[in-house]
């Protein structure tokens, strides 16, 4: 297997990005699988001189693709692509084009890794629209919420689509038997909510998937449900707000903790087991533990990491991307589809 | 001033809303206001009772409204309401309506809150459709979201309008000059979003008002705005996630604590000091404390509370209430939208 990543993607490239990648080499996340590293060589170079020290690294499995023009953060991804050709993240797209990666993960403008990934790589026969999946943590142990940013115009076919490529991706990469699919509403009853939400949960309730019914945001993060199906606009609200929420949390707690003694400090012994007690929490929440955001619907493997990635959160995502190739989640998502193509029940539905 | 009280409302009615109104009375919320409290007499009656107990508690200012039908919390509005006509909902809007009462309150059924007011009490004039403002612990003291479920359909006249109208409700109300007012989006950029967001943006740009441009999830709490501006469904999912999440997040919290050791239980001291952190903090992330929420637009005073509502709960609802009818908060929207009305630079686009 071979894996292209995105060495200039992300607010902290290239650095952290080549630091994520020796640390999946390190920590074995990549067993067998070969890293191209995508992006400006001198620069790649110099974060690996970096990276690997004074120490024997062998750089076994790594290699350099040159690509040295960068799509920043706040370009418009469509123009940046086009005055960009040799960008890191086109670089990317090529590679998995031509046979010479099986996938590739991008920190970097996101909307330009989608652009690029739909334009040249293509969607899977009969998907629609690419849906990004990101897993937070939850009661459940785990939600996968889809969609979370690449399309906000979403269609009923386009939300029952999402539900179906996310269940093959929680089942085969989370390791959940039939997971639990909530669509997110603003009500449990039927009836509630839009047309399309409406129309979304007639289609989902059809079908032999483990359809839960309509969820709430406070059900995001409880344990009803395993994924949770909204369109691109409302699942990046509830991304941003998780994140802002948690720190907004975490830091009223260690206020309190700060001016629950008379000194605004606590006795040596009490603030180190709150110190690990803090350590621990904030690894659980932590949403660089929870790897990279697949692009699903791709004709290829595109793995989105967070804008803000560190060293870990690029390890945890090329881990994410070796499970999604090796578990052939495509493969079980085009399947699944040409069955529902085929089926006379679904013609109908499915198209419209 | 006098205030009608929905007593059949809410999870826990009329038991916990009768115990607010008497809290509000005993705290002295309401101060010179007189309180009706509209539902079924009898369970009334019983509720006061039990409240009062056997102190020689004086009924003074508070009086009984009978409508012996009740509105359940997840009937459809319209169907219900013209079903029962005569609910504790409707007989607070006709109390309203008749001048019977300067204002209502209501934790029951939001749809059908929301449908009887807007039929019955009509909107202020120029307003296009009414929205819910909720206020809610943030980094800035709080913030004021709107809409968070009464409007799942808005166009970008409707989201100007509750930003015009949270502004002078947020100034009057949260006594802040200038309030700094956020556009709900999926980035900073001012091209981001769809063509409702983006118009929107236009509109608000070409005012006086404070707006600080679009913000992200992640800033909702935050300290970058005091209000934040979004579509009902979007905002609806914001407010149940919040709780979602500040639920999960504390109950990690706990767990923690009680794993840092070794039996799983805290030294007395530890537990002691903790226990007093733990209170504080719920304390300021407690919806409870932050009142209800008005619904703006609506030619009357309506105040929705959650449908949880405790005696706390609606006790501090009833004072967002006295504030928000003493502060003459309709009266300043209507001035303001009279002159923009007036304005020709204003009639294309808030017209349209």
């Amino acid at each position: 297997m071979r894996i292209a990543l995105d060495a200039m993607g992300g607010d902290r490239a290239p650095v952290e990005i080549v630091n994520g990648a020796v640390r999946a080499v390190r920590l074995g996340h990549l067993q067998a699988a070969d890293l191209i590293l995508v992006g400006d060589e001198p620069r790649i170079e110099n974060a690996l001189d970096e990276a690997i020290g004074s120490e024997a690294f062998e750089r076994r499995g790594l290699s350099i693709h040159h690509a040295p023009e960068v799509v920043e953060m706040h370009e418009k991804p469509v123009d940046a692509l086009r005055r960009k050709k040799r960008s890191s993240i086109a670089g990317c797209v090529q590679l998995v084009k031509d046979g010479e990666a099986d996938a590739f993960v991008s920190a970097g403008n996101t909307g330009a890794v989608v652009a690029a990934s739909t334009l040249h790589l293509r969607l899977i026969e009969g998907i629609r629209r690419p849906g990004i999946a990101i897993t937070l943590p939850s009661r459940a142990g785990g939600v996968t919420l889809i969609d979370v940013g690449a399309n906000i115009k979403c269609t009923p076919v386009h939300l029952f689509q999402y539900g179906l490529m996310a269940h093959h991706y929680v089942e085969s990469c989370r390791g959940i038997a039939s997971p639990r699919i909530g669509l997110l509403n603003i009500g449990s009853e039927d009836e509630k909510g839009n047309d399309v939400v409406r129309k979304t949960r007639e289609m989902f309730a059809a079908t032999p998937l483990n359809f839960v019914g309509n969820v709430e945001g406070q059900d995001v993060f409880g344990d009803v449900c395993d994924i949770v199906v909204c369109e691109g606009f409302v699942g990046n609200v509830v991304l941003k707000v998780s994140e802002g929420i948690s720190e907004f949390l975490i830091r009223q707690v260690a206020d309190e903790v700060g001016s629950a003694f008379p000194d605004g400090k606590a006795p040596d012994l009490w603030q180190g087991t709150w110190n690990g007690i803090q350590g621990r929490l904030m690894a659980k929440i932590d949403y660089s533990e929870y790897g990279g955001a697949p692009l699903l619907g791709i004709d290829g493997t595109c793995v989105i990491g967070h804008g803000r990635s560190d060293a870990k959160a690029i390890a945890n995502a090329l881990r994410t991307t070796r499970d999604f190739v090796r578990n052939q989640v495509n493969s079980h998502i085009r399947t699944e589809l040409a069955e529902i193509l085929r089926s006379d029940e679904w013609q109908s539905g499915v198209q419209g």
